[in-house]
């Protein structure tokens, strides 16, 4: 059989697990790699910060979008570790492992598991994350779904949890919020992907591969942070969790969160103009940065007495909770708290 | 809403972990469990023994089977967390933690979710280890998928590998044989269920909700044992890649293994009886036996000159690989290796 025409099924589970092998990142954390019935992983301090992560077809990623592109094997890699990465970024935490479990239809060209190999591999790299692929699972089934476990380890003397911020508090962001947004509105669009120019481009590469800001979470835990927690729902949603767990309340500042939108503004132009949104450019950028997830920032509250790192942007406040409000997040316009309706959030079940 | 009519989709994410999270074993290596983007696991010794699995609907097991048999969501939390305390297991180490993400089509009930999750916790207890879960993910697709990381401890000096089996040994497995795939043929069966014996009913438990022999990894590598993997795919096939890791042959012994055919047999007569398969009750029994997968029995090998534990039992002998041959297994007989083409195991993608 031609090479490029070879599945998963005519290569079988042994052959594919040989042709990726090869291409996967190793790592200095690794005491016993891939081909065993488990892997062996150094923990130094004595503890492992671990969290997993399923991403599956038609609902985290499509492999055909409505303008055209096809999502690749390498995306889908790449992504899928970006995610993983960020989860133990989020906790301050510095990663050095991955296990990957794909479950893949027969028809798999081997060609695109290649693909997702060199994602994960280069993801990885250009993150800058010291981290090997140490062990994985390879089945059959209807649709494409790809779950990673990370694993990494305790930089300083703990971790960061949603549940510390206090009142007096800043909020601040570490990373671009509202690209991937941006991205996904692009790709779910009439417009095809040839029209797109290199700056929406960009946008569309930010939801098909992530650069979470690894590295931000061990700043801000140095920084002196009193929470923490990946931005991956969209911000005011996000925001609204560390609240509740912190039991405080969020005030975003709209006024702040304006550096993010020159640059999601020339995608929003581009499908008003279209007529594939009845949302006005400023309406749709406002959406992406507070409703918008999967950049994969790292938010976090610092006590307002001392200094942001200056990776981080400043983007509001910790407030009491008002007498009879519950903990939550909202936005300050300066012209009310209109903007709250505007968008809600990623719920993976449809609920609101 | 009434409660029986609740869905994953009415209820959200939130909603679903507030109802499962109570519900989900908790262990002493957990420093964080789950709530945040990650969790924190003590990992003494400083190390971590890590394998990652899946199950998907209509391949590892079905919503409804042939014979009228449903599964329920307590049968696949309890197989997933068995399944994979059974990779540390095979490693000789001791599991310690699990993390699970859950893929669910929106209408599944939130009944089917509780009963996962006791079905994770009675798994987690009846082995006899003491596993947290600490972590997880929830997310949407068309069909029910699940997958678990298992995490361990080294209980000695280190871990028991595939590769380390030499010409001399004894071949051993804890664990009874073919139990779990005789449980899979009447499940595809046109007995319903409701016909079946309390013997042939204990083998379709063993296919949903199959009892690994946990413990007996650390066991064989304290009596000196040489070489481990479990039989998740069948002996023949796994025995096999034991062989090739460890670069010798492995004879299996039809006489030693027939020690599992007893209580196989009851299952064999009724479905050759019922003209379901075209194969006498010895050819199944055999077939289930070398061929059958799930049961989760840990395959090892041992010193020929050392006493093998007792919950062992020997069922062959490691040999030079003969000149000009690949390492692999075969089945002596004492009649030729006839009974070699009778199974080839499981491939996940169909390759032979």
């Amino acid at each position: 059989m031609p090479e490029n025409q070879q599945t998963v099924a005519t290569v079988g589970e042994a052959g594919l697990l040989a042709r990726i092998f090869p291409l996967l990142p190793q790592g200095p954390a690794t005491l016993l790699g891939p081909g065993d019935d488990a892997a062996v992983v150094a923990a130094p301090g004595g503890s492992v910060v671990v969290s997993i992560d399923t991403q599956t077809q038609d609902q985290d990623f499509r492999l055909l979008w409505n303008n055209g592109y096809a999502s690749t094997g390498y995306d889908v890699g790449w992504k899928s570790a970006a995610q993983n990465l960020s989860d133990i970024n989020a906790m301050g935490a510095e990663p050095h492992s991955l296990l990957i479990s794909l479950t893949l239809p027969p028809e798999t060209p081997v060609s695109w598991v290649e693909g997702f190999a060199r994602g994960v591999h280069d993801a990885v790299r250009s993150l800058g994350a010291d981290v090997a692929v140490v062990g994985g699972d390879l089945g059959r089934g209807r649709e494409i779904s790809v779950t990673a476990t990370a694993m990494g380890r305790v930089v300083g003397t703990g971790v960061g949890l949603r549940s510390g911020a206090g009142a007096g508090d800043v909020v601040a962001v570490a990373g671009r919020l509202g690209r991937a947004a941006a991205g996904w509105s692009l790709l779910e669009s009439t417009v095809p992907v040839q029209k797109l120019t290199p700056a929406q481009r960009e946008l569309l590469d930010a939801q098909c591969r992530p650069c979470p800001p690894l590295g931000s979470g061990a700043e801000a835990l140095a920084a002196g942070a009193t929470a923490m927690m990946d931005v991956s729902d969209g911000l005011l949603k996000d925001s609204a969790r560390l609240a509740r767990a912190s039991g405080i309340s969020i005030e975003l500042d709209l006024g702040r969160l304006a550096v993010f939108a020159s640059e999601l503004r020339p995608a929003a132009e581009l499908l008003a103009a279209s007529g594939t949104s009845g949302e006005s450019p400023d309406q749709l950028v406002q959406g992406w940065i507070l409703g918008g997830g999967e950049d994969f920032c790292l938010l976090s509250t610092f006590p307002g007495n001392a200094p942001v790192p200056d990776s981080f942007t400043v983007v509001g406040s910790v407030v009491p909770t008002a007498p009879g409000q519950e903990p939550g997040s909202q936005v300050r316009t300066g012209e009310g708290d209109s903007a709250r309706h505007l968008t809600r959030g990623w719920d993976h079940f449809g609920a609101a």
